[in-house]
């Protein structure tokens, strides 16, 4: 992560993936979680559920700004927004399989009835990013097909012993150990992982947030 | 990487993307570069050309053992080879573009013209990945389509300059700064990464090789 006061942007998002994804294109950021209602409005579908939650979060890391985090190079605080303060980035990831929005595993029961029901089959995986600025957004949903591989009762065991799937949407990550599940992918990557990064990187065009500046992890 | 006494498979590569990748399976490996000769025979098909090289990189580094390496736990020795040495892992990686094989740039001018050959739009990554022991071989191709979107001359110098496209097929990392050029893939991601984890995985079990056994690298 970058110090904060060479800071472009707030991430609104504890999410460690989310991080990385930032960093791998070499964003200036700083992390700045926030906490808000993740329910479910009454007959949303999930595109609209996910694109709600990024845009919220999104908003609500703005709002959460109580000093000025602009950069020393002065970016971030003008244009858009009007105000002294940073953008903000929000993210929501689902897994979405016969309509059903998968969420993180309770215990491991629920971890292998989520995996049972993606074995041998395409799910979606739909991923939301918005970026706000005073009363400026902007956001761009994925929706990633993941066909997984046929997995044995036996493999949702193992690999729940693996310690991976716990705090996973649809109890699997991609990259981690649960990638030999998935044999083909059609979408983003990264939104898969959690930030799909060419339509970030779009949105922090708009808001001429720089690109590869930051120290690169590889 | 796992100290070689207690490795399972020969890394027939001396790419640490394809390092990573075997880490992110929790594989037990060690690594035994081969130097084999990488020309493509006169007619050679790319899928023909990628699949050979994976095929020789895995028989050259099953071949190069000059002492066992055979596991602590027994592993690897007994079974298909017949003999007392570990199987070999080897994989190769082409970027293919209006039928051509896009290699790594010999200088800024040279990754500049392959990556605006490659913008605005879709190419196709081969990924091979062979396990020889002894006698006995398997193999798998990958063909992954990836959509660039259009990508400016001065961006091609900006990221020339980022040091990533040296010394990578194509002049590109998805894995890196790269991924702000990708919008769409369709196949198999760690294949384009280097190494197409699923197939891997379906390989090393017919070799009786465990996944899921080394610490993850997160």
């Amino acid at each position: 992560m970058s110090e904060s006061n060479a800071a472009d942007l707030i991430l609104a998002s504890a999410s460690p993936r989310r991080s990385e994804l930032l960093e791998q294109i070499g964003v200036r950021f700083t992390i700045l979680a926030t906490d808000i209602d993740e329910s479910r409005l009454e007959n949303e579908s999930p595109s609209d559920y996910v694109s709600r939650l990024a845009l919220e979060k999104s908003r609500a890391g703005y709002s959460r700004q109580t000093r000025t985090l602009k950069s020393a190079e002065g970016k971030g605080g003008e244009g858009k927004g009007g105000e002294d303060k940073l953008p903000s980035l929000g993210a929501d990831t689902i897994v979405v399989c016969d309509q059903q929005i998968f969420g993180k595993p309770k215990d491991q029961a629920h971890a292998a009835a989520m995996l049972m029901a993606l074995s041998g089959k395409v799910h979606t995986v739909m991923s939301a990013v918005a970026v706000s600025q005073g009363p400026c957004s902007s956001s761009r949903l994925t929706k990633t097909l993941v066909r997984f591989r046929t997995i044995s009762q036996s493999e949702c065991l193992t690999y729940w012993q693996t310690g991976e799937p716990e705090g996973k949407a649809g109890g699997y990550a991609i990259q981690g150990r649960g990638a030999v599940f998935v044999d083909h992918i059609e979408g983003s990557y990264s939104g898969v992982v959690g930030l799909p990064l060419s339509e970030t990187a779009e949105i922090l065009g708009e808001f001429d947030i720089p690109l590869w500046t930051a120290e690169s992890p590889r």
